[in-house]
């Protein structure tokens, strides 16, 4: 069943690293672009709510304007595709039915028959919103995402470097975003790393397993 | 370059789900839980920093307490192997020091060499102590390892379970760890799927890539 060979696996993890310096003259091919963005959908989340969008800018006149609020890094311009991930502002109940809706249309059933998991999940929600920790629980399934997307790139042999520090409001600025109701939370510069990019060849830095990992 | 094609990536993101019943009589190999382990020390993290720890529980005896410290889901008990991922108490710029010693090691550098970056980092996680965020960004981290992890499993033909409302602190005293430096934060219970679950066969329910995904 499995479709990777544990061996390939791991040696595309290590393959992997966050890119300094890309190849501005590499493009990814629109079919792995598709199969990407098709990855991010598939990506987990918590009671399967999905509470964001992806944006995936391959346009170079956009991509100029991002190292300027990126703290001048230079991944967004000479990548292939930058890919922001985004959550929805004011996630709420109502986004649950949207969810429900989905979910009755996929399983061919009726909204009625999917009642009490609306309730749980709702429940959780509306906790969330009142408790004020609702941003913070989607800002998570946008981690997880991004998590999902690096290991997809790196088995399909796409260079990636994820940034967390981006200026979140200056991206939605300069996507049109202000007053949307999606809002940047990172970043993933994807494209081919530079032959003269010297990070690539450097040992990767990992405390050893028996550190970090513990059987009981 | 690529370790798997494009087509079956998505088929195995398609094929997995989050599991309701385990099969508790399948056991994951030896072989596989040792790549599922170093698949989660290789998860990207930022700067490097990897402040985390991870619990592999493969005790019966140990898994059979997990459920009614987990809103009683049978997961943990029936599941070939229940991984905790914990994140650092207290991190701090002391943090930065040990991991600036594992990167000097691995590139075979001095410290010395490495200031510039260790100031870098320990400026960032100086910031994050004193404004109070920095649990909040151990936390992202360990979401990333997930994703890479429930990827890693998809890929390998192992099903996953997420569990992210697990009660972390009586998982804490389970495992001994109540005034211990690491905090349990996420499960993730491993294993084979049992024949009579009948969520394994149920559509999955996703935005369509119109909806979440915007390209420009």
């Amino acid at each position: 069943m499995a479709t990777i060979s544990t061996s390939d696996l791991l040696q595309q993890f290590k393959w992997r690293y966050a890119v300094k310096e890309f190849d501005p003259n590499k493009r990814i091919s629109d079919e792995v672009i598709e199969v990407l963005e098709e990855s991010l959908v598939l990506t987990p989340s918590s009671f399967g709510l999905q509470p964001w969008k992806f944006i995936i800018v391959g346009s170079q006149s956009l991509k100029d304007q991002m190292p300027g609020i990126s703290w001048n890094q230079p991944q967004p311009k000479d990548c292939s595709h930058m890919v922001l991930l985004l959550i929805k502002r004011d996630f709420s109940e109502s986004d649950v039915d949207r969810f429900i809706d989905c979910l009755a249309e996929a399983r061919q059933v009726s909204v009625q028959s999917l009642e009490s998991y609306r309730k749980f999940a709702g429940g959780f929600i509306a906790q969330g919103v009142s408790e004020g920790w609702i941003e913070r629980w989607s800002t998570h399934q946008v981690y997880i995402a991004i998590g999902q997307l690096m290991a997809s790139a790196a088995l399909l042999g796409v260079d990636a470097c994820p940034m967390e520090g981006i200026q979140s409001d200056a991206y939605d600025e300069l996507l049109g975003l202000d007053s949307n109701e999606y809002h940047v939370v990172l970043g993933c510069a994807l494209g081919y790393r530079s032959e003269g990019d010297k990070y690539a060849s450097m040992p990767k830095a990992r405390y050893t397993k028996a550190r970090v990992v513990e059987r009981l």
